[in-house]
């Protein structure tokens, strides 16, 4: 993956509550994958979340890892005893400007965690850094995305998602779906279709 | 506020199925207001939403605008009729970085339209452009909160949320917050508080 130069980075999603949290949750997994992300781990291993990411990946590629576990605290100290770091959005953190250079420069495989309401304590006082994408409320969904933007300085623009079905042609009006790998890939005359839009 | 010289920029939410979407919906709000929206429009009036969104503004501050109605075509040709002009982002659309210039240039009031699932056509033929935050699936809260960084350039950073009650000091390991006007504001002698974390 082009953004690999960079380091690997996985995404922690804390805290996900059965059902109330699925569509949010699935939207954190989401911009793990589109915004160049390495792998997805979920606490608490709700199926119907896991299962949408993968339909996703098998469905426009990508090779994320999509894993789950039984508690975030034992993930943490497993990445930091194999020498990765550790970085929670939070917005009580530091401004993302102001860190994300350091955090950049590092080698080290970073796991970026996100909270879905209270977050235990362990995890400010655990991380490298506590990072905040602005120190409004708003979402885990935009934090994330913002985030490893600012990491990849927007390449994730140009991620090509390696075995994909399907692949989108930028359009002024309209919804140009190709089959990737089908006999008319890479023109507009490909299969055309009405997808689902993504907002 | 200090975006007000790029011009009036307004989001409508489409879609809004009442209960299934009060989260992702929130989050869609909150991004509109911490990413430096003046105006929030909720096709469909679920109060529990808007009743959020009005609790944030209360406590956190900022005067963005929060309404609702019943449908979101008669907002967008009211839009056109007063001479604003209409963004729909979608990942069937053209690649942010190539029209997101053109659109800050423009003086016109911008309505920033984001869909739930499934987007009626008249959106895709009536906007003046279809933007894609990518050509993957994530999430419309992503979409909307990379979709204003752009046209802000990143500057929603630094927007001081009038009539706040509380603020957040950005802090390394810690959540500081400090209760606005009081005797302490602004030093981190102020109240000190645990706050729900955003992630």
């Amino acid at each position: 993956m082009l953004l690999n130069p960079y380091g690997m980075v996985y995404v922690l999603r804390l805290g996900h509550r059965l059902g109330r949290d699925k569509r949010v949750t699935t939207h954190v997994g989401l911009v793990a994958r589109a915004f160049g992300a390495n792998g997805f781990i979920l606490e608490g291993c709700d199926e119907s979340v896991l299962g949408s990411l993968r339909k996703v990946l098998s469905v426009w590629g990508g090779d994320m890892v999509v894993e789950c576990c039984s508690s975030g605290m034992e993930v943490v100290r497993s990445w930091k005893d194999a020498g990765g770091e550790v970085i929670h959005l939070t917005m009580y953190g530091l401004p993302l400007d102001d860190v994300i250079d350091a955090i950049r420069v590092s080698p080290k495989p970073k796991l970026v965690i996100v909270g879905a309401r209270r977050v235990e304590w362990f995890y400010y006082e655990n991380s490298d850094y506590n990072v905040a994408v602005g120190n409004q409320p708003h979402s885990e969904v935009s934090a994330l995305a913002l985030f490893l933007d600012r990491l990849f300085r927007g390449r994730w623009a140009y991620i090509r998602f390696g075995g994909a079905k399907l692949r989108v042609i930028p359009s002024s009006r309209g919804k140009v779906v190709v089959r990737v790998g089908g006999p008319r890939e890479g023109s507009d005359e490909g299969s055309r279709g009405f997808h689902k839009g993504s907002g």
